[in-house]
């Protein structure tokens, strides 16, 4: 299969859908990114990274830096972690609070915002936010082979700034006791890792392992037991897109997450690892034309969880 | 791989859970069946469908009959399908009316039971749903190169008798002019392939196309185009379960559909399709013992679609 | 005071606003009404009946009688209505149906079309609708000192022809099992006295005992008791006009019913009852000339539960 | 009517329910409370406060502030108000956040937590939290004609440290952009006026001028429009008991307000203002033995908002 060749066309079959979608607006530094950016790479067996368009300019990955804050806080705390938040797709956006009423503080999957918070506060011991964020970056630049990987503190002050919405989802958590930390720490926290600024090339490279049952193939490093990466992958089948997962699935049929900065991470289980970039979002979040490359990608490739 | 030593030593393992869960009381013929009864079978590629337990003992259906009507009502009436029913999780119960009333009679899915009912009247031409049951049966006994397959007419009845939550949810897709064919006539249909009496092996090998890209691979004949069938078997991953669907992708890792009846169908792609029944259910109406047999199953085989 | 003048006044007054807000159309015989008719009458104390503009054109009454059949049904089982109905305002609309899954069947209020579906129920024995609309019939005509009220049947049967919502909300109480009756007994009588005819004079004469403490204060009768009638009011003020109802208690500031036919029964308690018709509606199903009219009328006469 | 004897008679029937409902417990001030304190005071036109029991023990009036908050909003900014907060009873409890999500920031009612805290902003000019206090506080000591009317600050300390719930409501307002000041300074407001602590007495005689179409009877000083004091009783008799409103009006039939503290305030137009204090609470928040005890007093007085 000459994947540099699909990516290829797949450049030339997006090229007159670049600059669809809305470009997320709420804070300046993601507003002015330039809508008709494109990027893709794909992170093989062999170590390979192959980009195409924008694969290397970095751009804030948003809420894709669940999965890796996810990844670890199971192996930080491991089911314990089930105990604050659920495995269960909401069907709602990813700030919605409404289910949180009803289910008293347990946020139904740890890729939402509120779960994510709750996934956040497992990592921070004694208050210490720059050290769980430190543990993040250390983290992920191994994964990424790159030690350059860093947070756009531009894009963490913004976020903090129009954060309300965040506040509120952490307040309500922590009335009900379930935050150990400050409410400010874990969002310190929280919105310094969603400023995480990677390339396609990078992220697809960080998350390789979870293609591959938890080991990276090229370091031969096992990063998270196996049944423990194949869960990874399942939450975000289910949950990876909020009230658009079901939707991912049936087009895209990969284990998926979406973030607002425009990025989508696909997980092709024995393939590789895909990152896509383009900022332009449909109505749940997902990148307009991120998931119509992807769509492209899994028709060259066949690639599928479900075949 | 020894299947049958695989299957007999799950028949050994999960001796200690015979009878777990509670059996559906809400109609005669399913309050009887002996809560510790347990059926497994697996088909696989080479047609072979092997068996343990009461794998040839017939057991009412419920909801995994939705499957098969969903496939057919997709060959039938194509995209069309999507105006009146989404493809999303919805976080709620299976008899859930809370979500029809926001998004103005439209189900989230079609394998939750109002979305069942739309794929029926789907099926129906000109009001006679004893044509489209006769459809339903023809195509299943094909697939399970199995003419005797039925249905048991005591089943039917009862629920008839006690499905006033279904018609109330039936008559609220009226209310939005969402049926084609009267009320009753969709609900003839819906209770009577819901009463569809399989056995774990007719189950499996009834549904092995589906683990084979739609085509069935001991007869070559093409059921489904393949992009249709991965899309059937991630609408089963992200909805097969109501709200217990992230719970079951995140332990089972395969696309599946439970039955109120105990039964569970999973589908394994590229390996084979599996069947269990055991009556006892959880709170989601997913069998307790069927789900751990599959669990124990997936161990055994590393079969995942995340892996 | 001047009734007489204050009544020409108010047909000034609301001139310029006849014909706005938007007829009922989902059944023909309320889609041809005249939208620019307007009627409103005052029954007080002393058993006058003014009336002025369309007073004594009979229009259909719909959710009006529910007021009537909530008082016959207390009178008819008391307390023990309360165990399958509260009496709760609900924040939603007339026909809705989220609340009842949280809730288990049991309708907020008497006012919402499941809770009087419920009423309705409570009214009938042994299956027999006519005889529990005889009743009602018998009652109201007594109340109005008028034999000819009557039941409009084409509105009746149209009603039940497009009754696919109310039907829904009568096989979900079904399921709970909280109608003793057949459910299509009970629509039966429900369409029925939600098709009584009656003009602006009947009306206001029919509900002259809710304003003096459940005594006709023409005939003497006692038609409930002084604590009931205070309650059915309380029930009126919190719960008469659906989501609505915060907004008629702040500009009208008495207990009062709607209908979709546009009619508007008002309840000032030692004053009088009050019957207004014009037919267009705003959102919430409220007439909205009715409302104006019943505006200018507090305002001219100081008339209030709150002052 | 002799309300002195009627006083005593309440005190003896209450007696052997002393005790019931559960008190308040999130916060030190309000758990320690004796549960069998009861005090309870009318005032009437002619300026007398009769008073039993602990009718001279201060208590934390709690959520009952509200109406007084409101009432100075409107004054204030007139229908302005109503841009940010609505006037629709909820069916929901006090501290829901659920509603808040579907209309967008916009609480039902002024008296539900989230639009009290609404209504709080809007007292504040330039940030300056204890003006707004100060001005709530002369305002209440010229009602009261008391000038030893103050907050417990310890109360208001407690409610700041344990006011999570209430963080996350101010936050969500905030990220509609529905609040002017800074949310730590209008919850440092809202804490406070909750903490005011007040006598059934002195509370009776603030709230004097509600019973009287807005003008206090003893100093003839008119303190709201007519109209305006006709519309706050309105909102109290919709919305001021949270989901247990309509219960309220049902059997006391007056307009009211509790608080967690254990108070309730009722107005009874013509007649007089009650307070009533007992801490234990029911389900929704509300004085079980106060209202027990509003309940005797309107058998005896024959008071009703509608009669």
């Amino acid at each position: 299969m000459d994947l540099d060749r699909i990516l290829a066309e797949i450049v030339d079959e997006i090229a007159p859908h670049r600059g669809e979608g809305r470009v997320a607006t709420y804070i300046p530094a993601l507003a002015r990114v330039d809508p008709r950016k494109f990027g893709m790479a794909i992170a093989t067996r062999d170590g390979a990274v192959r980009g195409v368009g924008e694969a290397d300019e970095r751009f804030s990955v948003q809420s894709i830096s669940k999965v890796f804050t996810f990844a670890l806080a199971l192996e930080k705390v491991g089911a314990k972690l089930w105990e604050r938040v659920g495995r269960e797709p909401t069907g709602s956006a990813f700030n919605s609070i409404v289910q949180l009423e009803a289910e008293k503080g347990v946020p139904r999957n740890p890729l939402i915002n509120a779960g994510a918070i709750i996934v956040t506060d497992h990592l921070i011991e004694a208050n210490d936010a720059d050290a769980a964020i430190q543990w993040v970056l250390t983290v992920l630049r191994d994964h990424a082979e790159d030690q350059s990987i860093g947070i756009d503190e531009e894009v963490a002050a913004s976020e903090s700034e129009t954060g309300a919405r965040n506040r509120s989802l952490a307040w309500f958590l922590a009335s009900f006791g379930h935050l150990d930390n400050a409410v400010e720490t874990v969002l310190s926290a929280y919105f310094r890792h969603c400023a995480l600024a990677l390339s396609c090339r990078q992220l697809a490279r960080a998350a390789l392992f979870l293609a591959f049952d938890g080991e990276d193939p090229v370091t031969g490093e096992r990063i998270v037991a196996p049944q423990r990466c194949r869960r990874i992958n399942a939450v975000m089948m289910t949950c990876g897109h909020y009230d658009n997962s079901g939707e991912f699935a049936f087009r895209i049929g990969l284990p998926g997450k979406s973030g607002v900065g425009g990025g989508i991470l696909a997980i092709a289980p024995k393939k590789g690892a895909i990152a896509v970039w383009s900022p332009g979002l449909n109505d749940a979040g997902t990148s307009t034309v991120g998931a119509l490359a992807l769509e492209r990608l899994i028709e060259k490739t066949g690639w599928s969880a479900f075949a």
